[in-house]
């Protein structure tokens, strides 16, 4: 057998393990769930020392190849992570368990009583890049919404990646639930995520997470429902009936509170009654936060700050402290350049006109649709969700942070004392 | 140019109108959507002759091409299906617009109002076979959901369906809407679904309805998100607590209603406990309905009427009035076994047991669980959603019947009065 042959049998036999097991765990009552959980917080906190010397091996690893400061450090799994992994356990034992709560039984005119179910979706795969602690935040939201979950996280963090799986295998044991339910695919090899690709019979939903590169190479290689986004190119438009004052701080907000994140702001869109005052006074504070500013030329005219953007800068995802300013004539020129522009996530206006702020939020396509606050917003966390485990801009299953709910579906339920069908 | 070049680029223009007549679409107020559908009603009945002229072109080439007198019954626009279509079209105006619709805004702890907004999907694709009706059904819930549609039917219905499309692009015209938010694909050569099926930047959803080998062609060669069900293969156990007076006329509806539709009957489980008696009783009924019946050995002992099984009558699709029977020592057996040969459609228990009925309904994987009524009822007339486009079996996004809900998705909204993330 080659290599090939072997590593897409090692794959199907971790899927068919991962659909198996899934089974038991769609019907395990919430506080054995969260019991699980709770030992993991424990077992977390015991295993540090085991945690580092696997970690340690990847960090060595990843000197070795030559990776950068922040790569590393991404890396590292450091008191700080292991803390910021024990929150986030908490965060999900805390909350509701969503598996098969029934939200309204109504009755038909037969007097059957018709609802649908919350069920888990079965088996999810995660595809992800680097920080090992996704690999725990991924598998406690799997497990809570009673999923098995099949984890392949970046080839960097390997080891790390294992010795976790293998902690929350324990916690799992602990409780007689199968371990399968947490899987972490054994190869590094690319072909692996090829090989998963393929086996919609056993996989429900794949999630990516990570550069645009792997999304789209996920996406476009994926015979399982891939709930993704590409990226996230963020607008405020300011309008003509803006309270500049609360303007201000949302704009330096959304770029600056951090700049690497698929929320951060990256286009400014101004209406042009505003902008000749307002230009020059925000363009000097987001200079002041080292913001560069690139524009069309009509806002370059208004300040000296800014400089004639490039064609690639509109829509583009910076990530960085830069961001692109246009000048537009009315609010429907700031919805046409989002809906060319935009990338579906989130899209926010300034505004104390009523009807331009109902008008923007319901003619804007996206995720989330913001008014008078910072684009920021758009997070699991913030909108109540509880914990998230990413943000769709696909509009099916799911549109914006995914959370518990997302990660199950529905099914009918349907109470009848004999009734048959006229 | 050659002609796959041609269809290509026809193709793409098909979707990309669809795309830009949707943002029109997707904020038009009820009221209109309901008059363009009412104008409808009132053009199919003004154009009965046209209708039929176009109507007998697809029936003469079917007359050539040597179609089943049952296939061609399906082809015909008769007055019956003319009415049937109209009643479907009352129907759609009388469901509520989802649209718009904000079910709960909640306060977070920094004030910030959060909902989530019911918007339309967008661009819709139908791939279909023979049945014209189909056509006007589809545009209306597309159309009333705010989507744009693409309508590809089978090639054999062509005609009929190219001048259905242009009676009802007439309904959106004189409401000044882009008639491009319903279209047919104006080819049928089967290249024209693979030109479509690449269009994921246009297109958000591909409902294909039809037999099997139609259904797997659209989900492996699609980039967009597809809604479907290969097939019904439905169940209904007979349990041991079950009161055997509601379940002969739940098991004759179920196999004899209609035969030839997915949520019908096709294999019947029945507990050991209640067998020898009941299985001779029900087998009697079934062959009086003219239902042939094959078995497993044990219920072919317990009833001459039942022959024995091949191994491929285990989890088929019969369509027909024959029916699968096998006796079981548990409800656990049973559930294994529809785990096994389901699929995923609907599967219903008789029980008076309570305890028996709740674990069937949490533990039984498929779109509509049923306890003590014929499998017949799911769908999404008889579930109360109105009207349906189709059953899913998928899980992602709709899981059972689809109305017009599940032809929405929801975005986020935020209302803020200045808010920065901390």
């Amino acid at each position: 057998m080659n290599d090939s042959a072997a590593i897409y049998e090692v794959i199907e036999a971790v899927a068919k393990k991962a659909r198996e097991s899934s089974t038991r765990l769609g019907t395990v009552d919430t506080q054995t769930k969260n019991s699980v959980l709770g030992d993991l917080l424990t077992l977390l906190e015991d295993n540090k020392s085991t945690l580092r010397l696997e970690n340690e091996k990847d960090l060595e690893n990843g000197r070795k190849r030559g990776l950068s400061g922040a790569m590393l450090d991404r890396l590292a799994l450091s008191d700080g992570v292991i803390e910021a992994m024990k929150s986030g356990l908490r965060e999900v034992i805390a909350l509701p368990d969503p598996v098969g709560s029934i939200e309204t039984l109504t009755r038909r005119p037969n007097n059957l009583l018709v609802g649908r179910m919350r069920v888990p979706l079965g088996v999810i795969a995660m595809i992800y890049e680097s920080r090992p602690n996704v690999t725990v935040d991924a598998a406690a939201l799997c497990l809570k919404a009673g999923n098995s979950v099949i984890l392949r996280g970046g080839s960097e963090a390997f080891h790390s990646n294992m010795v976790l799986a293998k902690v929350i295998r324990r916690a799992l044991s602990q409780h007689n639930l199968p371990t399968d339910c947490v899987q972490v695919v054994p190869t590094t090899d690319r072909q692996g995520i090829h090989a998963l690709l393929q086996h919609d019979e056993y996989i429900d939903l794949v999630i990516p997470r990570g550069g645009e590169g792997l999304i789209r190479m996920v996406a476009e290689n994926s015979r399982i429902p891939v709930l993704k986004h590409y990226k996230g190119v963020c607008h405020i438009y300011v309008d003509k009936m803006a309270d500049l004052e609360k303007a201000t701080p949302i704009i330096i907000n959304a770029k600056t509170q951090r700049p690497g994140v698929c929320n951060a702001l990256e286009g400014l869109l101004i209406h042009e009654a505003v902008a000749s005052h307002y230009l020059p006074e925000i363009a000097k504070k987001l200079r002041e936060a080292e913001v560069v500013l690139v524009g069309c030329p009509r806002s370059v005219a208004f300040s000296s700050l800014i400089s004639d953007a490039q064609p690639d800068d509109w829509g583009r995802e910076f990530l960085d402290l830069k961001l692109c300013v246009k000048v537009v004539d009315s609010m429907d020129e700031a919805k046409d350049y989002i809906a060319t522009y935009g990338s579906k996530h989130t899209e926010a206006i300034i505004t104390e006109d009523h009807a331009a702020a109902m008008a923007f939020l319901a003619g804007v396509d996206a995720s989330a649709v913001v008014v008078n606050a910072s684009t920021r917003f758009n997070d699991g966390g913030e909108l109540g969700l509880g914990t998230e485990i990413g943000i769709s801009t696909s509009k099916l299953h799911a549109y914006g942070p995914m959370g518990l709910e997302e990660l199950t579906t529905r099914k009918f339920v349907v109470f009848g004392d004999g009734q048959i069908r006229i």
